[in-house]
């Protein structure tokens, strides 16, 4: 390019005179500054470095940097396995903490695993083989300290949905478990994928708005699938629209509610939120709340027994089975039909999955202010749930009212993963036969008082406060959820957070500039209604990147602008306008679009006898124009450093028409 | 809200000192310019603005403002029929213009028509019957001047693609015809609706890059197929990718090419590349490529039906059906397995349609300097091809070539296509026996040189210089068409642009800036490699609103900017970094997940013992920060407007403690 070597020479002989110069015009163009043309970097360089920004931004190899060959393989060993780093400096204070949150924890998580693998039609072990393997090998390979691993409501809940709508559970037992393994099994591989082609931005298009709304629909739909178990209800609608439930539920009033039930259900539901209330209270009492779960599953039971309450339509759980996980490498689909159905639904609850564990991650790396890698995790959750599959689990990821738990309990790292995990262990070998009598109902109570946490309300208000388009996303999900299912709630957050970025590419904000009195800094006119616009010259502030998307509406808009302003100069008899500035300091970018409608817009400004100035473009934009030419189409002379420039530059020859 | 009102007060009492005052920097703050608060719009006020700029940026309802109600009817029916406004200026001269130019673009359309029903699998008439209604019904709809409207070459292929796929047009004719009856009404359907709903901004998300590419491509494949015709091979393959084609044409070179259809086509393929290497060289005989198909359809028809050459081998049209359009209102499947599959292919076919015809209408509207409604275009494209499907025309569009001739010919209005379609009616009505001896060759020849000129090389190369990504945009949809199909090209062409965007809102850049010598103007350091750092301060500018797909990396690029210029101030030995100053020009907006991503840098921030400074967020950003209560988070006193006054603020606090 012979165009920025020579703007670099010109550069260099730069004039050191101030900009606020400009208030006193000089004629003399040379003493203006001129817009800088970066220097031209080879394509190779320019590919890296745009590969290096979209997939490596957060500069993995950092460490790796200047390091001899066996220090490498130890930090290769270290960056897959990050027990072998911070475990060198584990030591039993940090255990006393780790113990502690473990122990909370496992008391929490049992109760919730049995309710939960019901969400997903399982039967219960399933939801403790999950908090037995996924935790242990997070262990090892996670980054966060913070984050509790197991099966949770909303994928259980899912997973559940999916599932059934290719194998009824109660008809095909078997055959509907081996398709949730298969599923986990591509959960997993979905989720480790994504983290090793450092493909983890994706996540990130399901926008902060969108999971509101979903979690608080999932949440309420749960909670309204739970009145099956509180109330005692034997026939129950299997769809999970609120709808069908409360036609289900108001169906069965005067036959189907147990009372025996309701009150069993009604006294613990209330003592677990009244614990709840309590811990929110007194942040010292974390743990009752916590183990509070557990309590209602012993008394409960141990009520039962005594009462023989089951023998009055008290429904009780009855048979959990005995052991550790058992292999299920052969269960898995590696062929068939369901081989492509487990895929698809695999894919899907493991992208829920994630979306939860990473925003988990985050919230606490940055409450403890730790750097968390995002693909790294996500190869970390992918691997839990592929070797998951293989030992008779579902879905796991990180659960948000678990490792709030973790972190109030003073968890320290991963180790506490590690304790629960025994006490599951435990649990499996000796305790599942006391659950026999533990009645339905508590396990429902147990998952309304645990799902109720997912509505955020206060998260719903900030959004609306801030942004109206968000809160609608946020509904959209919401009832999305509630009135049709999570699938579809699932795909109208996607659908609208994707509208939200299409509208934003496509409708860029533009502005019309004014001189703020006694400055030589031109802003928004709307923004400060006192800033003054210069006689004769419209100034046009673009918001955006020019690219296809917008390249159409960007030149109709400077031209509408230009109109409306014409319109008005007639009614208040002011001069012409004779001058068009193009302020592009945001046109981070521009491409071949975006140069058709700049040269289509100097075309018609030509034809209405109008100049055309552009102030302060970026450095690739810079590169763009000259690359074609556009430069000189409109004149080198007619691109200025600053608004103030450009202006100063036109006065004089607005004073000599005049 | 209480800010805002404050803040204007504030305002209100701005002192009139000059920014260049931060060179000398007054410790008193009062001197600096507040950050302004545009007024709070209400909500509903909000919405319309919102919407308004969405779907109706081209504001068009304008006239109908300020006039009587009999004004308002009138000027409805003219929006809708713009023939009735621009037909009450139409004069003889102008009709002389349109005269000429219908002339001209008729005995182009004439052969190419009947080749382009070939490349749809209709008998040939249905090209014709295609030229008849919808360019009457657009000239008294559209608002193009110059558009050439009938049948064209990529959309025909594309449509032949389609439908085959789902019948075979040599057993089922029948079944074949009424199919694309079908989905042309669809097409039409999809058109209007977009228009008429002010969607038309979705063709946008097709890029010019990736049209470029498709095109190149779709020409390609089509001069490929026309070898059949042109080798005379009989057994030749359906599938339209290059190397099945390749395959089919190599394998028949023995004992199936034959030398007289050869020689035929050869000879008045040179014949009419010449004349249209004549007609790019001397503007004035645009005549002569326009002419030359039909001249070169005359000559061979006579030449085939003197020497009988068709005994020798050489295929000839044998029939076309006489007599003008017959109705096909009951050939449309309005039920039944083929509604679905007629709905979708017509969807695809109508915006590919559609985004030619956008096209075209855009480039000429702007060498003429006139406005096109795209939405209405829309509408009257849709309207055409809703009447065509029931006066059993297939999708018709704008075409590229013929509206060049019809610019070049001098053409006035949309009048020209009236005369177009009356030279037609004329040929169904008196013509066509006379094309039975009309070589297969020949229209393989048009369509060839046809074709041609969709190869944009030039274009190309512009999009390699500016945009290396659009060129791989470009690339990719060209080998998808080629190698794979047209469905799949475009395919890989609209995801590609999706990418494009996607990757554009997700990895935004950012800038590190510097102070330029002598002014007090911060720019981009790597632009402008003069500009000097703060001592003690780090400069960052966002280069894009801040979105929930993009705010975590916002937030860990500023956070890597920051180590990066902690480690190298190590290396010099310098003050480290006490203060870090956000531009926030180009942030035209914000959503909760990105003043979460704010608040979590100011919490990283304040860990580090780092101070966060905003220099002139925008109206939207400042409302939204307001709102969240970020302001109060940061302090008040922590925005300023410009980058100059932010940094003037805190250099006596670095002087102070260093």
């Amino acid at each position: 390019m012979g165009h920025s070597t020579d703007e670099k020479h010109e550069k260099k002989e730069m004039d050191t005179r101030s900009l606020s110069s400009s208030r006193h015009p000089s004629l003399n163009m040379a003493y203006i500054h001129k817009v800088g043309v970066p220097p031209k970097q080879n394509l190779f360089k320019e590919f890296k470095a745009t590969v290096k920004e979209t997939f490596f931004s957060d500069d993995p190899l950092r460490p790796f940097k200047d390091q001899s060959g066996s220090r490498k393989f130890i930090l290769g060993i270290q960056a897959i396995f990050p027990i072998f780093e911070w475990g060198r400096r584990y030591n039993l204070t940090k255990f006393r903490g780790d113990l502690i949150a473990g122990l909370t924890i496992a008391s929490l998580c049992i109760p919730q695993d049995i309710g939960y693998a019901k969400l997903a039609n399982l039967a219960p072990q399933y939801g403790l083989y999950s908090s037995f393997v996924p935790p242990l090998i997070y262990a090892f390979m996670g980054s966060s300290r913070d984050i509790a691993i197991g099966p949770v409501a909303v994928v259980s809940l899912l997973l559940g949905t999916l599932l059934q709508n290719e194998i009824d559970p109660t008809t095909n037992p078997t055959e509907y478990r081996r398709l949730a393994f298969t599923a986990t099994f591509f959960a997993g591989i979905t989720q480790a994928t994504l983290g090793f082609f450092r493909l983890g931005f994706l996540i990130d298009f399901l926008s902060h708005a969108a999971i509101v709304g979903f979690m608080g629909g999932a949440a309420i739909t749960i909670a309204l699938q739970q009145l099956k178990g509180f109330l005692g209800i034997r026939k129950f609608t299997k769809k999970a629209d609120i709808i069908s439930v409360m036609h289900s539920v108001w169906g069965s009033v005067n036959h189907g509610w147990n009372w025996q039930t309701i009150v069993i259900g009604a006294t613990f539901l209330s003592f677990l939120l009244f614990a709840k209330h309590i811990g929110k209270r007194n942040n010292k009492l974390f743990w009752l709340p916590a183990i509070a779960p557990l309590i209602s599953v012993v008394l409960s039971t141990f009520f039962v027994y005594i009462t023989h309450a089951e023998k009055n339509g008290v429904e009780i759980v009855k048979h959990i089975e005995k052991g550790i996980n058992p292999s299920s490498v052969n269960e898995i689909y590696f062929h068939g039909e369901y081989l492509g159905k487990g895929f698809r639904i695999g894919m899907v609850a493991g992208m829920v999955a994630l979306t939860e564990a990473i925003a988990i991650g985050r919230t606490f790396a940055s409450m403890k202010d730790y750097q968390l890698d995002g693909n790294k995790e996500m190869v970390a959750l992918g691997a839990m749930n592929i070797v998951g599959s293989m030992t008779s689990c579902y879905v796991a990821t990180g659960s948000f009212s678990r490792s709030a738990v973790n972190y109030m309990a003073g968890c320290q790292t991963a180790v506490s993963n590690i304790v629960m995990s025994c006490v599951v262990i435990l649990t499996l070998e000796f305790i599942t036969p006391l659950f026999k009598y533990t009645p339905n109902a508590i396990l429902s109570a147990i998952i309304i008082s645990a799902v109720i946490n997912l509505i955020d309300f206060q998260a719903a208000i900030l959004i609306w406060k801030i942004d109206k388009f968000d809160f609608v996303a946020c509904l959209g999900a919401f009832f999305g959820v509630i009135f049709l299912s999570v699938e579809i709630g699932l795909l109208i957050a996607v659908s609208i957070s994707f509208a939200k970025i299409l509208l934003q590419v496509t409708r860029p904000r533009t502005a019309i500039l004014g001189k703020i009195p006694g400055t030589t800094v031109y802003r928004n006119l709307q923004q400060y209604p006192d800033a003054t616009k210069v006689p004769g010259v419209l100034i046009v502030r673009i918001d955006s990147a020019i690219y296809f998307s917008n390249s159409n509406y960007v030149k109709e808009r400077i031209l509408r602008w230009l109109t409306d302003e014409e319109e008005q100069k007639k009614v208040d008899y002011q001069p012409r306008i004779q001058i068009l500035i193009v302020e592009m300091s945001p046109v981070t970018d521009i491409d071949t679009s975006g140069i058709h409608a700049l040269e289509e817009l100097y075309r018609s400004l030509q034809k209405r006898d109008l100049q055309l100035i552009l102030a302060n473009p970026g450095p690739v934009v810079i590169d763009k124009l000259h690359a074609s030419n556009f430069t000189n189409v409109i004149g080198e002379d007619k691109i200025f450093l600053t608004v103030a420039d450009a202006v100063s530059s036109c006065s004089p020859k607005l004073v000599e028409e005049a």
